[in-house]
């Protein structure tokens, strides 16, 4: 068989991008570019257009060690204030489950069907499928707010400097998973974390009951495309992003939530198989998908704990992409196990690794498995 | 770590089931219950409530041998007539994407937007996420009209009896893949196939465009849930069908299109090594869900096929079910290879086998890829 077609054009851009290289990490923990709170050094301050949630309205994570006993970061939850929702300059109602525009573009909201193929074998929503409606949402706000030029969250003067944004870390709070037929309505913003980053949060709600599902928190740096390493943000590009950023601290302080380390030698793990993605595995950019990545750290969770567990919070931090030629491996080892008795059950927190061939780190993760009642 | 809380309960009805062994296969091809013509034999025929498409627009799919060159089944087709959205007696427009009811609810309609999520490497939405909506659709349509009496599509009769419908075939049709942020139409409808099968129809369009994607037609058959037996339908449950089917051939000649046998030992093919479902592939039965199917069939395909060819028909043949512990294998030959020099490409056509560790077969599968222009 002789096969001398052109491969498929991809007009899509740049989705969430994860990072190229191990080298380039380092800086996503914060200490590169300072804490929230510290001077602007290079890049100018950004004047903040609005103030809607309280800084004390924070999810503070706990700095995580191997094999410690933590207060879930969910605990010290605070709700905060209800989204103004009126109608601004820049909002537009497109449908019901088209999205629409709030606090003059600085809040994006869009509700999703909860359909039968959502849905896992304990009759809800899988996590898999709530991350792909965070990450469709984080696009939508971006292209409603006209910041795509060229990728995910580019300004014009990102695009001319090559440069796009990257995401480091992701962290997911579940309260309560959705279930069939269920509508699902999510909120999200984003604002500057230290001069050289950028957080967005997440909030899902049920549309019906507004009882708060899920919160999120991303962070993202910039990397050039070429050189693949990370890039400080400039005056220009600051002032193209002053009017997209709300100012207010993360829902979640994902900077500071540190993983626990996976040290192969000294620790009990779990683990699978090499493999290589299918082609179903693989998004627009011929990049493995982040659900995907989600299904690699639960192959290596013994399904006595799937079965009888709901995954409660998760952290993961990118460290390198993972294309359809990478092979593999996916690792597990308990970080802490509070199963206890079944009326003592506290759940079971796991700490992650993906790991190609080479043996170079793709993802890092740590998640939160609580009895399913 | 001792886990001794109960597994979790499965609140959902049986989805989309498939056939659960190898012994009770024969009668799908047609053989046991006649083709859609004949006459009632002991079950009485049902009195049809309305007629909307003709009987000449249908698709033929021409009966297919091994090795063999054949017109393709989408080369036959004709559009039906428009449907008619009256509302009716049992209509009810829930929302934009909630679905609704036409034809005195012989018809059901919903609507889908294209996220990001949805696409495959090549931009497009992938053919696993059209099939989710299909499926979607199928029980959307059942519990609207009622007919969720303990399982997908049953009726009370039904349920008292034990009986469920499994899905035996599938044939899909692809003209055009939807892209991102397209809003797609699919309207569904059921029939009867002889005197104890059902088929079911389906039609995608573009929203905006009203330009037909996909066709698709299901044959389903009734099955004894504890002996897994075929069952014939008996009067009550004709009863209780007869104002739930359209008086039409189906779109796709589902019941005669035969698919080639793979014969391990005669052919060259390409094959997987074996494979266990992970968490994220089950549904709410333990069952592995269809995507999965799908996802595995293009696991054997080579990487130089699918990445400049994209899928124009697909029939898959369910054998038996398949469940977490399932060791499963993807076998695919080629069946007709067309692709010729870059200017005469006519595409590919494979046989896919799915089998078990045991050699029991899961599922047989006829795909046809065009080259992408």
């Amino acid at each position: 068989m002789v096969l001398t077609s052109a491969p498929p054009t991809l007009p899509m851009p740049r989705l969430l991008s994860t990072l190229p290289t191990n080298k380039s990490i380092s800086c996503c923990g914060g200490t590169n570019y300072g804490s929230s709170q510290s001077k602007p050094n290079s890049a100018p301050a950004i004047n903040f257009q609005a103030k809607v949630f309280p800084k004390e309205n924070v999810i503070t994570s706990p700095k995580q060690d191997d094999d410690k006993t933590v207060t879930p970061a969910a605990a010290a939850r605070k709700i905060p204030q209800h989204l103004n929702w009126e109608s601004r300059k820049l909002d537009g109602v497109y449908d019901t489950f088209g999205g629409k525009l709030g606090q003059g573009g600085l809040v994006f909201q869009q509700n999703f069907s909860i359909r039968s193929y959502d849905l896992g074998p304990n009759g809800k929503a899988t996590i898999g499928c709530l991350m792909e409606r965070l990450q469709e949402t984080s696009i939508q706000h971006c292209r409603s707010v006209g910041l795509y030029a060229g990728g995910f969250g580019s300004t014009p003067e990102m695009s001319k400097r090559g440069l796009v944004w990257v995401l480091c870390k992701l962290q997911t709070v579940v309260e309560k998973y959705p279930s069939w037929a269920d509508v699902i309505q999510i909120d999200t913003w984003t604002g500057a974390s230290g001069n050289n980053g950028l957080f967005r949060d997440w909030i899902f709600r049920d549309y019906s009951t507004r009882e708060i599902l899920i919160r999120a928190t991303g962070l993202y740096m910039m990397m050039h495309m070429k050189t693949r390493k990370f890039s400080k943000v400039t005056a220009e590009i600051t002032d193209e992003l002053r009017s997209a950023l709300m100012d207010s601290d993360p829902l979640i302080d994902i900077k500071n939530a540190k993983l626990g380390r996976l040290d192969i030698d000294a620790r009990n793990y779990f683990q699978t198989s090499v493999a290589k993605p299918g082609w179903s595995d693989l998004d627009v950019n011929q990049h493995v998908s982040h659900a995907k990545y989600i299904d690699w750290v639960f192959e290596s969770i013994p399904f006595s704990v799937l079965e009888t567990h709901e995954l409660s919070s998760m952290t993961l931090e990118y460290r390198s992409e993972c294309r359809r030629d990478s092979v593999v491996q996916s690792l597990t080892a308990v970080a802490r196990d509070g199963t206890g008795d079944s009326t003592h059950n506290q759940g079971v927190e796991f700490d992650h690794l993906l790991r190609l061939e080479t043996g170079s780190k793709v993802l890092r993760a740590r998640t939160l498995w609580k009895p399913i009642m």
